[in-house]
């Protein structure tokens, strides 16, 4: 078991790499720290996991830890944290290089569930976390807001170029859009069946057109 | 706190009323225990809830409890059970007296959800056991499992009428539909804003015609 007092610790952007050899190891601990938290909490149960359990998997003394996370819920915040930066990067892509909002959804929504659909049992995990503590869903309802805002600016821009329904605002079709990803993923992770990504292009697929006919008659499947 | 020994359980149908004035006074004491648990489950959590908790909130002794419920689990079985009849109750009444799809699923929705909206904390309580328990869930999976299957059956009678479309299966266009809805009530039992049933409406309102603006255009928003 190495001991290790870390550098400076790096708060954001867990997949991030800095430059030098000792911000690297640093950052490699911390993500060390993070990935056995995630499966143990997949495991046990996140109330059930301890610090020790982790740092156990994670072969690093207890104390060093602390040094990167000043509380076990702190790897959900990093979790949340590191799904924002995708986000954002994702919507400043977006910004840079226009293309069609309906394939664009799609490929986010892809984009952003990649690191979830590796185990039923961590979005449970999560999700169960959330709501079980009050702790936890505080914190994470504000990164659920910054989320919710940047998703709005994209379906407002979507609006502007008429590429999404107007008669609803831009906040409230965000809304739904979210709805139906954590509902997607709910599900998902209960039943633990087929892959995650067909059951969201599935479920994109329909809000996109909806459930209603068009024009009262079976229409064609329109791919963008 | 008073004693008494069940007659019959009502393991079926929680809500039912049975005629004899013992068999009202056993139904009478299951709502209690039922009610009381619920209650705890959202203040306490599902896991550190006791049986004795229970009792003791419903003013019963605790060996009484078993005579109605075989396990603690029992009462969120008794949740989906109430729940599953509510709905096949609901598919009995659209067969016997047809109306449009669209205000029928609006309708049954609300209905639905009415017990539900009562307490975010209870519907945070009922995911979580759900989401910490595998036993729990691999018995609330075969209920759901039966919803799914409600649900579908009413889908297709709608393909067949023309009130929903027909170019993906019927049974995808429930699942989709029920991720909507379980994705509106975690969310809400997260944020615990609004009510519950205006995200609801606005949620099937939008599943219901879809993201994309119709024909290119902006559309008035249907009733129907």
């Amino acid at each position: 078991m190495s001991r290790r007092t870390s550098t400076t610790p790096h708060k954001k952007n867990v997949l991030g790499e800095p430059p030098d050899r000792r911000q690297r190891r640093s950052a490699e601990t911390r993500e060390q720290l993070f990935r056995a938290a995630l499966r143990l909490f997949a495991e046990k149960g996140f109330a059930e996991t301890t610090v020790e359990d982790i740092t156990n998997a994670a072969d690093v003394g207890k104390g060093t830890f602390f040094n990167y996370f000043p509380s076990k819920e702190h790897i959900l915040i990093a979790f949340s944290d590191m799904q924002l930066s995708k986000l954002q990067a994702t919507v400043d892509q977006m910004r840079a290089r226009p293309e069609p909002m309906r394939s664009f959804f799609r490929a986010m929504t892809l984009r952003m569930t990649e690191e979830p659909s590796k185990s039923p049992d961590v979005v449970r995990a999560l999700l169960q976390a959330n709501l079980s503590s009050s702790s936890v869903r505080s914190v994470m309802l504000e990164r659920s807001a910054r989320a919710e805002g940047l998703l709005t600016q994209l379906v407002q821009i979507g609006q502007e170029r008429g590429e999404f329904r107007r008669d609803v605002p831009g906040l409230e079709l965000a809304q739904v859009f979210r709805q139906t990803i954590f509902g997607t993923l709910l599900m998902w992770s209960l039943h633990g069946d087929a892959s995650l990504s067909d059951r969201i292009e599935r479920a994109l697929e329909i809000l996109w057109l909806g459930l209603a006919p068009r024009g009262g008659v079976t229409q064609a499947g329109s791919e963008s």
